[in-house]
């Protein structure tokens, strides 16, 4: 059975259900993430997705790319699967600005986020929302 | 008409050609660290492909997973898209150990590598390409 992982839990908040990924929002105000997680179980590596899951992940994170394109305007969109930590598979689909804390470096391991204030992160939960089903 | 970017150039050694992706090996003989990188010009993002395309490249990005597994055995496969710094799209595929030189963390940015000798350079493209051919 797929149960999301404790401390991906604790660190994003919910944005919707695509149909393979969980499609979360890390709590960082300073930078758009958004992490995928495919609803299968026991899964740690892209590779061990079947074939048509993992092309269904890919879709899902061009959707997700297109999403924080729309909305955020970045720089350039980052993609990353390392779950170095958390073996549960995720992917990370990042919003990069220039101007951003890490830049032109990776944010993984880049420091502390800024916490999103409760109507901040209300308001990034519904206009991602929309634009994923804008998208689909 | 695709031409690979020079930074790409000086930093990797060339392993083989896929169907679309054109298969790298960074040189630093640390970590095992393939870059791919599709052969189509002025291609910046993922989503930027063609839907046909991110398909393929999905499945050369698992297909270099499973070599990589095949040759070294790592404990974590890291997958990333990130061109803050070289912006022609390429895909890093990363063998990583606990007991390699940023784990947890992301090799990205994680300081020098460590250079191959001209045998160990040699011997590892040869064994790479012998794991690409089989995998076909």
């Amino acid at each position: 059975m797929f149960v999301l992982d404790q401390r991906l839990t604790e660190d994003t908040a919910v944005v919707c259900a695509l149909n393979l990924c969980s499609v979360l929002l890390m709590k960082d105000s300073s930078v758009p993430w958004l992490i995928l997680v495919p609803q299968r179980a026991g899964i740690r590596e892209v590779y061990e997705l079947e074939a048509g899951e993992r092309l269904v992940l890919m879709e899902e994170v061009a959707r997700a790319s297109l999403v924080i394109k729309a909305i955020y305007g970045p720089d350039k969109i980052n993609i990353g699967s390392l779950g170095n930590i958390v073996a549960q598979l995720h992917l990370h689909v990042i919003g990069r600005f220039r101007t951003d804390r890490a830049w032109p470096g990776p944010v993984w391991g880049s420091g502390e986020g800024v916490p999103y204030s409760k109507e901040g992160l209300e308001m990034s939960l519904m206009r991602l929302k929309k634009a994923f089903e804008g998208s689909a």
